[in-house]
């Protein structure tokens, strides 16, 4: 028996949208969720794809995430607008108030999406590349539960707090990124701990402080920032900006407000968007071809774009369905109460 | 002879000026570059203190700046600013734009300001700092001059590329970090050729695309970014960001613009700032105070922030006057003809 199982996209959806559905997810929630999972899928981020339903509804039968939450959008001023989540899955907030961000950032310039009081699960790249399918640049963050340590100091205060960037580029796909300012993701120490192996040195300090290879001790002690300070600097930045300035709580207090349950976690997010068109001025083409021989220099030396492994994984899954291994696929059927 | 010369902020600030104004910039500018050149040496950052003074002068003499350039400002829209510096030094730009900026900001939450063909030799930390007096965060950010290779690659295509960032705290200082998203400053690299010394790994590469330890090799081959693909992609968003999007050079045209002068680099800048009290909404105290749990729990660790050393300096230079280097202060001098 094959131990990879192809689907189409459209096979996927509707698989994702069923599991969550059966399990009590409201549609209009359920179809959100399901299109960022099929695009994991698609991807081949195995991390962000179907395995994902299998967390969501975990966390569904936990009770904590409000599963038919009515987001609610506030238009605070031409440049900014608030969605409160009400404790549902951020998708769905994501989608309503990103149509309105998109209007903002074309108006004015710049503008400010806040996604208050959500469950956040996925990646944030379709979040910008979503933005930059409208045109627009865009800059994603969002802090997430208090696990990693800063620069000089050995207890952890920051979340895995990722970064996501688009810009959107004319001739097909738009240049991304989107990563933890952590050294690593926690999911990778977990993997190792899963499959008995050593962590590289730089992922993480013991209970003690002390740098450790053991992944278990890691999960207890307290993971890295990416870059030393510099990196430090910047997950406190997402803190501060995905967190109190946009009125919610920081990775330390998410992980407080989870009371242990290890559910996903619930906090704010931040998404700003730049209009060329308005940033640029009248010679929009030619910073376009700019940005362009930017890509070029760096392409030509042999160097890789960010996302590109990505981008190259969704042509094949396109035409050829998306692979998923079987172990995978039969542990979501499982999922659906028979 | 005492080999440290002790000056008063306010005879540092006098002796920048004059020393502008001797050599031809006009008095607006003087002003505005001295101020900045005041707090560099202030803050015991000796390269952005008056040694900068040598390379204003020297870059006056090459005749690639305006040395009274008369900066227009362009009011795009209620969340974006324009100035153009018209080819002179930034600081007189910054100033009169971070006005509107600020103006901006209090009234739409979030705003941008974009600086177009200017001079730039400051840190970014002085003008995130202008907008956190005002009770806003800030992040700034410029490419420079092309010295940087991506990350799998070889050969210069990103600056130096710095971000900075600030936070206001109401208790005192605000939270702010400024930083290369190179390895290191092209500074250390010079001093490290001048002093005869090796430069660390992971610094550089030489012409052959090499790991090199010298500093002369990493002059004419590429320096790399901190962080690997991380640092890489984000020196990538400030050149998109800096550059193409306001319609300005990237660091590589601005090489090119150089025509090999090594004057100091003509681009863009891009500063955005965001207003807590739009953001935030009602319960500002209390998300003030998570801001401030976030510090708490990086200093009762031992662990420091940002710009902490800076700010001890500037304790100590404001009680006791500012020190400079005596052969510094003597070439300082030298720069008045007699």
């Amino acid at each position: 028996m094959d131990d990879v199982v192809r689907l189409t996209l459209s096979e996927l959806f509707d698989l994702s949208f069923r599991v969550l559905t059966v399990n009590g997810m409201a549609h209009d929630h359920a179809r959100a969720i399901a299109k960022v999972i099929v695009a994991g899928q698609r991807d081949e981020c195995q991390s962000h794809g179907i395995y994902r339903l299998i967390v969501c509804v975990n966390t569904l039968r936990k009770g904590k995430v409000v599963r038919d939450a009515k987001p609610v959008i506030t238009d605070v001023s031409p440049a900014l607008v608030r969605v409160d989540a009400r404790f549902g899955y951020s998708q769905l907030a994501f989608e309503m108030g990103s149509k309105v961000l998109v209007e903002k950032a074309r108006t004015v310039g710049i503008a400010a999406l806040v996604i208050n009081n959500c469950f956040h699960f996925s990646a944030l790249w379709p979040e910008v590349e979503r933005l930059a399918s409208e045109g627009l640049a865009a800059l994603a963050m969002t802090p997430s539960h208090s696990w990693v340590a800063p620069a000089g100091g050995t207890k952890p205060v920051f979340g895995t707090n990722p970064i996501a960037f688009a810009w959107p580029r004319s001739g097909g796909v738009p240049f991304v990124f989107d990563f933890a300012t952590s050294a690593i993701a926690r999911g990778d120490i977990e993997l190792h701990r899963r499959s008995d192996k050593k962590i590289p040195p730089g992922w993480a300090l013991d209970a003690e402080g002390q740098p450790t290879e053991d992944p278990a001790a890691a999960m207890k002690g307290a993971m890295l920032t990416f870059g030393g300070h510099k990196g430090s600097a910047l997950a406190a930045m997402v803190e501060l900006l995905a967190g109190p300035l946009i009125g919610d709580l920081t990775s330390a207090d998410s992980k407080a407000f989870d009371e242990g349950a290890n559910a996903t976690p619930c906090h704010g997010e931040l998404i700003l968007a730049f209009n060329p068109a308005l940033f640029t001025g009248p010679d929009r083409a030619e910073h376009d071809q700019r940005a362009e021989a930017l890509f070029d220099g760096i392409v030509s030396q042999g160097a890789r774009l960010p996302s590109q492994r990505r981008f190259d994984a969704r042509l094949r899954s396109e035409a050829n369905g998306a692979h998923v291994p079987r172990k995978l696929y039969d542990d979501v059927l499982a999922l659906i109460p028979g």
